[in-house]
């Protein structure tokens, strides 16, 4: 990477955990200059304003996603066990970001009555997101992992569900159970939808043992 | 009610309007006397602080709850008839509140990472919600409506869970689908607890078709 690149990466890297902490309205470019020690002007030398930073900073964490949770998924076989990778990634990630939060919920509430480019973007990821699982789903019918008519659309909305309130629990309430609780309903929901000849498949366990 | 008491309420209503709308840290003292037209010492003579205030805000919001949702619930048969209604009202609150979202779940959002008297106090709330509806629910493994292995916490989670999405989905996403979503869930979710004999209970339609 050339200097340039560099110094833009760190300002983001920079950003995004400020944004973790204090949400995305909390990123001021005067307060990622003091944490990098650098002029407001030099901040903006590579992010033309405030909104500019704020999303490049959504679509660096949404990179990121991809790369921690979708991409692994796709080695997977398609169907149930590319879908359960893919909702395990992302239940293991919230585990880790407990303390620091998902953009993409806290960011839901801090914009859902801000209308803008950020909410757009914001919006246009969790969408993107929500899109893939349904997809995974969609396979996991089309393989013969789950019945015919298995609403997937109702499917991920109930795994999305649950995914809000571990957030909600472990942060707000201070309830660790909630890990227990995800996986124990992900498997009840899949199972009143599986067919017989996938019960042979292994239930994923969400979250490994040492993540908890 | 003297004159007094009738200012502090209706500062208490101009407040939770506020604060609906952005926020329980978005209300300020300034604020409440600019939408009052009252002067700031006129205010703070019925809330010796901007704390004080933010906590009475929650409370008047739980207290209005209560009202609304749980004591018309008592009236409902012990069990899944009770049940029900606790969850029928709490989720056509919801679709009530989609322009202004709730205050429990914004907060939670908002002071998950503020300790401190506000947090505590909305703590104390959603904690008190989750827990009547936990009561509920053994109550109706109790009179036989669900299956005595029946695990009440989950069940409670994963009802709960759909309100984070109905929220969610209703207020960010802008999909009306989530209401139909939550009722197919619930219908679900109890159907897998329920006993023989409680079939003979009727599936409680959780939001009026006009409230939609």
């Amino acid at each position: 990477m050339r200097k340039g690149e560099q110094t833009r990466a760190a300002i983001l890297d920079a950003a995004l955990e400020l944004a973790s902490r204090d949400g995305l309205e909390g990123l001021t470019i005067g307060l990622i200059a003091d944490s990098m020690q650098m002029s407001k002007s030099g901040v903006f030398a590579h992010f033309g304003s405030r909104e500019d930073l704020q999303i490049a900073v959504i679509q660096e964490y949404h990179r990121r996603f991809e790369e921690e949770i979708f991409l692994p998924s796709l080695e997977q076989p398609r169907g149930l066990p590319r879908l359960s990778a893919m909702y395990a990634g992302w239940v293991t990630r919230h585990t880790r970001e407990i303390d620091s939060g998902c953009m993409y919920i806290s960011g839901a509430v801090e914009y859902d009555d801000r209308p803008g480019p950020i909410r757009d973007e914001l919006l246009s990821m969790v969408v993107a997101w929500q899109k893939a699982l349904l997809r995974a789903a969609r396979q996991a019918v089309e393989e013969g992992h789950l019945l015919p008519d298995t609403d997937c659309e109702q499917l991920v909305f109930e795994m999305r569900a649950m995914v809000l309130a571990l957030h909600h629990d472990a942060r707000f309430i201070g309830d660790r159970h909630a890990v227990d609780r995800i996986e124990r309903g992900y498997v009840r929901l899949i199972d009143s939808y599986r067919t017989k000849s996938s019960k042979t498949l292994p239930h994923l366990r969400l979250v490994a043992g040492d993540a908890r």
